[in-house]
């Protein structure tokens, strides 16, 4: 059957509440688009949980910051649509600005305590637009299962505690982090990247094997990790640390002292201009 | 068929999925219980607009103000259940605080504009929590209609907001005020009164009727009206003014000048302890 692409509110409910009404399952991967593999992955796991499979591409500018990157957030649909297409997705949801925040528009979600730290500390306002968005895709797609990747692992944790908290009657689905050969982690972002900076770049994923092998060596004191990873980044040029921070997996809360219950290793580097995060929860396998 | 009680978001989410799967229209009223005519008058419209009428009864602690009526708030579900039955109340939806905020519990919607005025400046986080549990609610009983009345004009504005902007897929009904024969508009709040206390709260209805006829008579001066209905009120004992106002109906702002758009006069007043609301559309028809 041939791909749909949807770009308004009421459609989209309309076929959502059809899909419902016959029975039918329905998956959902909410993008920024300019797919990489890591999105393919989420929509392959998608394709296996549900009868129809909708994708949302938009840029989200409530999440952005005034200094941030949304007018060069980079943007391809026509390639966006191919490789949607090519993972089996029955609906591109691709709304305008105006469809999303029309004229007047004044309601946002917050999620007050798991976005106080890390990128919430660094990107004020960032977790309002996410969740906010988030929970109108929701209300859009009505969705059975909606799947996110856990290189976001706070923006994980968030629609995590949102769903539960707003009783959205979902399930989130955490799908691990896909990495380019060499490790750097998928992001739409990097793009941005020189070749030198991505040289670079490299250093925060294998920052993280580092940190695991001290972790499996028996090191639980946060501060010699903390600081070997910070010491390991930043002897690489072009970056900037913005946070090295091992965090309770549920409450994002950092770690005093000693490491005492399941942790996660988050970091935000700068390289050159660039934003990059990239994260490792202490104790589970290294896979790159 | 009987009447049910659900207590679980579980349960209740349930029954409203194999509601909507059958093709059956849910209806909803959300409560805080104490029931009189006011509420049983949007619970026929609900029965008529409705296969499911759904009833919530939950005293929702986070939309009250720490120096507020939560506690004497007056309670007495058994009466309710009888007013519910007798009006053809499908199901009671009465979770306890525990099931509707659980520990760890820290999500909240805001609506920030319409929020701004009236009870919003008076009772700062009211609307927060108004918001935050009707967001829930309806997540929760999945209602195709849900019931307002428009004795609480702002929260009616704002919950119409809400549904608006967060694309919250349900059609939001208004109903008139409910009053007692004297004019008294309907509140559970009225069994605070003392027999001297409810004389001298009928003064805030006949000074919508006041201010009616002045604006019948072509009067468009908002301070003059203000000013009116404001003598009209502290001219009876135990009254003390917490705002009048003439407010635009869609924006909730004030209306500065001349009355040149449609136009609510709201009226909160304590008599005694007790706070009392009440509000007229100014050039609708009195019927009171």
């Amino acid at each position: 059957m041939k791909m749909e692409i949807i770009k308004t509110v009421k459609e989209m409910q309309e076929k959502a509440e059809k899909l419902r009404q016959t029975g039918k399952i329905i998956s959902f991967v909410p993008t920024m688009g300019y797919f990489h593999e890591g999105h393919l992955s989420l929509m392959r796991e998608g394709r296996k949980l549900g009868d129809c499979l909708v994708v949302s591409i938009y840029v989200n500018p409530t999440q952005f910051g005034p200094n941030e990157d949304l007018d060069r957030y980079p943007r391809d649909f026509e390639r966006d649509h191919k490789m949607a297409e090519s993972v089996g997705v029955d609906v591109i949801f691709y709304p305008s600005n105006g469809e999303m925040y029309p004229a007047g528009y004044q309601t946002y979600v917050n999620v007050e305590k798991v976005t106080q730290n890390l990128c919430g500390l660094s990107r004020p306002g960032h977790f309002r637009g996410v969740a906010t968005v988030c929970c109108k895709l929701f209300n859009i797609v009505k969705p059975h299962y909606a799947v996110f990747g856990r290189k976001d692992f706070q923006q994980l944790v968030v629609i995590k505690q949102m769903v539960r908290d707003l009783n959205i009657d979902l399930q989130v689905i955490p799908m691990p982090t896909m990495r380019e050969a060499d490790g750097l982690a998928m992001s739409s972002r990097n793009v941005y990247l020189s070749e030198k900076e991505r040289e670079s770049a490299l250093s925060l994923s294998r920052s993280l094997r580092m940190a695991e092998r001290m972790y499996e060596a028996g090191e639980r004191n946060v501060e010699r990790i903390v600081q070997e990873v910070t010491n390991f980044i930043t002897g690489h040029p072009f970056t900037k640390i913005d946070y090295v921070k091992i965090c309770d997996v549920d409450s994002m809360m950092d770690i005093v002292g000693e490491i005492d219950r399941p942790a996660v290793l988050a970091l935000a580097v700068f390289v050159g201009k660039t934003r990059l995060i990239d994260n490792h929860v202490l104790g589970e396998a290294i896979t790159f």
